[in-house]
């Protein structure tokens, strides 16, 4: 994976002082590793009957919908607040400062869809242990969750750990 | 394209009075619907040397990256104001009420690249055109602007009149 490596960006000081952005725009501009790291995301759940995949906005819409489609399924949008037009089901979660909300269509979701949670960078892991909950809520069943990189020390695996996770790139 | 017309759901009064918006989650989660619309949004294009896909924030990553992905090429996130870590063009366009601003990295388009501007909704066309814009700002070639839906009583394809423009749907 050190290929996919040198595509992922450092940007130091981004979004505050003292922190590091993994910027992923550079392999999103380069369609070869790009299929690569989406194909390696799927592959550990290419057997577990997956009849959807879930995206978080915005830059999991990207990998999630691309995902989705390598795997031939359908795509989940999980968004922010007031997105969604129909009928929607919701979760609130705390982040570092403050809180969030992520929504889905309740009709995305069935009792017993088998769900692959997909997002770019596992960093605290709130959104995306929020974003399982949510799929639960509406029936659905976490097969897994897959991340392009992960920041190991922010140990956001461990708000996963009841769920099968891969992760390409540490941090 | 009446298939397609299918899984798009008509919600009444959203996001205010007297509006009917077009929602396109049902088609997102119908994999090979997805794809004929996908191929048809970039069919048009295939001919044009095409070098990369840029699409908007938010919905327009789904289908922006689809397209990317469809055509073998690389995918160029346009953002809303702060998203973006590294060095940033911007446009400033107005809307119905008030204005918006979208960043791309500077260095995500070289001069003479040749750009897929790729959305799900036409509507207004302010930010196409603005899209259009600073893709034009940093030495981009605007070779086509490619929509799953339009609007047409708001006539958005006038603020585009200069680029080549391809929709499936029309309402």
């Amino acid at each position: 994976m050190n290929t996919l490596k040198s595509k992922i960006r450092d940007i130091e000081n981004f979004p505050q002082a003292g922190v590091t952005f993994r910027d992923i725009t550079p392999l999103l501009a380069d369609h070869a590793l790009l299929q690569q790291a989406v194909q390696a995301m799927v592959d550990p759940f290419r057997d577990g009957n997956i009849t959807a995949v879930a995206g978080m906005e915005a830059r999991g819409f990207i990998f999630g919908s691309l995902a989705a489609w390598e795997l031939g399924v359908g795509f989940i949008p999980l968004r922010k607040p007031g997105k969604l037009p129909h009928q929607v089901g919701k979760v609130d979660y705390q982040l570092e400062y403050g809180s969030a909300t992520l929504e889905v269509h309740l009709d995305a979701i069935n009792a017993g869809d088998k769900i692959l949670l997909i997002d770019d960078v596992l960093a605290t892991g709130g959104t995306a242990r929020a974003s399982c909950q949510l799929v639960e809520q509406l029936g659905g069943e976490i097969v897994g969750c897959s991340f392009l990189l992960e920041i190991m020390p922010l140990n956001g695996r461990k708000q996963l750990e009841s769920y099968s996770l891969n992760s390409l790139i540490h941090y």
